[in-house]
């Protein structure tokens, strides 16, 4: 199973690669929790000195894909460490010809049957900082996995119906084709398969590790001249285009995923334990209020109605508060994401996971139908940047920086340290200001930057 | 109980109206089932002879609200009657004061203490007409109802916490405020329990009168400057403005409705009595295609995946078709509307109910917002025009008859009937032709035009 492979590919035990071809890795006798670290590509280096909450940036010296820029800025003492993680990488997708023998195979890997992937994610971690770092490990395997299962179909424009090739009826093409199913179709679905085996992954090395925790994940994956953002959390990605903003993610909450959570509470009202009410109020109820009639929603509704009160509605609901302030259960302040398979309510046996999906929203944007102009970016930052400031903000920085800084090769980086640096703020007193005077973030800040002008095409 | 209320008007027997007053009406001994009938405003008379197909609308006569136009055309020959139904009135909200006993309450009513609303709306029925039939007759009362019940709260721009105006805490206007709840959330709440309401007394009625069935609704309702309109169904309602078309409705069916039903069959097994399964494939399966891997989508996904197929996986499928043609549990080409209570897969003891839903979506224009003209209008049509018409169409034919016909009083009138008859066709032979030599349709077509520009405001 796909996911015992990787299982054993980070304890160090002999892992099956996809190919077939076995690793042989120093197994570990015991399972050790991952060591706090930050993202692989800054190279290790210890974190800087907190009370500055100083940017901290890729450097020329190892360029990331595409000549990305990256930075980012720890929080002002919310939690011990900084809970965010990223990765970036290229992703080589083997083609294997199904049925082929392994000496077949290798006369395919000497020829050209590579497919090329980048990638980029931001992962913000919460009840610790482990599950962000493994999901910043895995997520990438996963998904070059996943690819690698079908990617004899998404070679095509159409999918085969038989990952085969093999028509089992003639008119399958037409079958295939009346469902307007694209290869396109195919890697969105290995995205949410790739979401759903890492969630498996995160709670297996939790549960063996005995630690706890989850995290978000926004993951960029260019693949055959198309941008797909995958997002399970409340990131955020934007493409930054010389006249437009597109968002390519949205996110995921207690308000915004309200009706699904009270659905499941509906359905399942054990899920709540006689702790929790499913219902939502403007505010939590009290005594007075009981026998009046209050603003109230249930899950079938968007708008309001009024709900005479009862004292079972006292309880605390199942999602309460309102902007950064909504949680789930009281516990959590998202809804989807990956991990959280021990968390629960504290206090009570009232488990947070039923609730959680771990299931990406895909977006694709298709480089072929958009003329791109020399400054477009993706930008891809955790809630930390997004908190404090808004699309159109961070997209007028992008043009002006960019336009203004056209000859210097370190622009996409410089331009991520701004990004975390605005949205940090500067010290004014104990607190942190933006520059007209609002609170700055005091939360985990990461960017990235992604120039889409010069991207490499497959190889 | 409100339902109550709806079935002793409905049977005749002594009727509480929400004001309190008693309306006597002479009981009848047993339940009866609906007679079979065309719209009210239509006066009776006679279904047109069949084979003509003739275009029915509503005569100048008798005016519908707004000078709005209707048109109807029945089927060929698919069902016995038209299963279309279709109702229009003004709706008088009784705003009440809490708390007034009822002499006071006299005086009130004595001044200005109702709100009007207009409304539309178009059900289509199947597996008989009779679900239609009590829908047009109920749906508007329920509406009304609902209104009442929260009218206090609905006539300024911020609705109270609390339905009696009263403050148990101060900051609770703050609450609402930061809850973003205006009036017009109320009455989106409104509209959605007016249609649960409306379906719980079409399952009590159709089960007394042994009556088997459901329908779609659609519904406009025009209240305190703003246009609502609530879908539950296939049917679709849009606004033809002079430069553009709004949408006012997205249709609910097996297809667009996939995730939710699958979503369900997966929390629920049971339901689907290991006759069906959840799995969605490009074709259904067969023998020969077991042990390979074909395309599929789970509950979870937008983009397809590849599955290794088992012999369980050669069962119907819970959605399967598309387009016309796509069926919920082989049974229903809709996933949302009223009644149905006691349909059956057929040879089968599996229950489709749990699959249906009866909440519209809601969709608002706000009248306030937007520089309305002369010809524009909303069309609100089942699918029976939709099906051969597309928005761009419709808006033309729209556009071009009312330019053309800005003198004639019927022209409203004349547009839906002229829309009806092109989506209809011509008989030539056997068959129903559109102009461009397409087939037409030779589905029931109901179709209402409302002009907007001198739209009756509040009294």
């Amino acid at each position: 199973m796909s996911v015992e492979w990787l299982r054993r590919l980070r304890r160090g035990g002999p892992a099956e690669r996809p190919g077939g071809a076995r690793e042989s890795v120093p197994r570990s006798p015991q399972p050790a929790p991952p060591r706090y670290r930050r993202p692989k590509f800054l190279r290790g280096g210890e974190e800087s000195p907190r009370g500055g909450r100083a940017v901290r940036g890729a450097g020329p010296e190892r360029p990331l894909p595409w000549g990305s820029g990256y930075a980012e800025v720890i929080n002002a003492e919310k939690s011990e460490f900084n809970e965010d993680q990223a990765a970036c990488c290229q992703i080589s997708v083997r083609r294997r010809e199904p049925g082929l023998e392994e000496d077949q195979e290798w006369l395919i890997l000497c020829s050209t049957q590579f497919l090329t992937g980048y990638y980029w994610a931001l992962f913000d971690g919460h009840g610790g900082p482990e599950a962000a770092i493994i999901a910043s490990d895995y997520l990438h395997y996963c998904i070059k996995q996943k690819l690698e299962e079908v990617a004899g179909a998404i070679v095509e424009a159409r999918p085969p119906m038989h990952l085969s090739g093999r028509c089992v009826c003639d008119s399958d093409p037409q079958f295939v084709e009346e469902k307007h199913i694209h290869a396109e179709d195919v890697v969105v679905g290995a995205l949410e398969n790739a979401f759903q085996e890492c969630d498996e992954v995160i709670g297996q090395e939790m549960e063996a590790t005995k630690q706890t925790g989850g995290c978000t994940a926004l993951a960029a994956l260019y693949f055959q001249g198309k941008l797909y953002v995958a997002n399970a959390g409340d990131s955020r990605a934007i493409l930054v285009l010389k006249d437009t903003i597109v968002p390519m993610s949205s996110e995921f909450t207690p308000e915004t995923e309200r009706q699904r959570l009270q659905h499941l509470a509906f359905l399942f009202p054990k899920l709540l334990d006689g702790e929790f009410t499913r219902f939502e109020f403007p505010r939590r109820l009290k005594g007075d209020d009981v026998g009046q009639k209050v603003l109230y929603r249930d899950y079938f509704m968007e708008g309001w109605g009024y709900k005479l009160v009862e004292k079972a509605d006292l309880k605390y609901p199942l999602v309460h508060g309102h902007g950064k302030q909504a949680r789930l259960l009281g516990t959590l302040s998202v809804s989807r994401g990956l991990g959280d398979h021990q968390l629960k309510v504290i206090d009570t046996n009232i488990e947070v996971k039923p609730f959680l999906s771990c299931i990406p929203k895909v977006n694709v944007f298709d480089f072929a139908l958009h003329d791109i102009k020399e400054d477009d970016v993706l930008i891809m930052a955790t809630d930390g940047l997004w908190d404090v400031l808004c699309n159109e903000e961070v997209a007028h920085m992008a043009r002006s920086f960019l336009a203004d800084n056209r000859t210097n090769p370190q622009r996409f980086s410089e331009l991520a340290k701004s990004l975390a640096c605005r949205a940090r703020g500067k010290k004014r007193g104990h607190q942190w200001m933006l520059d007209d005077s609002q609170e700055a973030s005091y939360d985990d800040i990461s960017v990235f930057v992604i120039p889409l002008h010069n991207r490499v095409e497959d190889s």
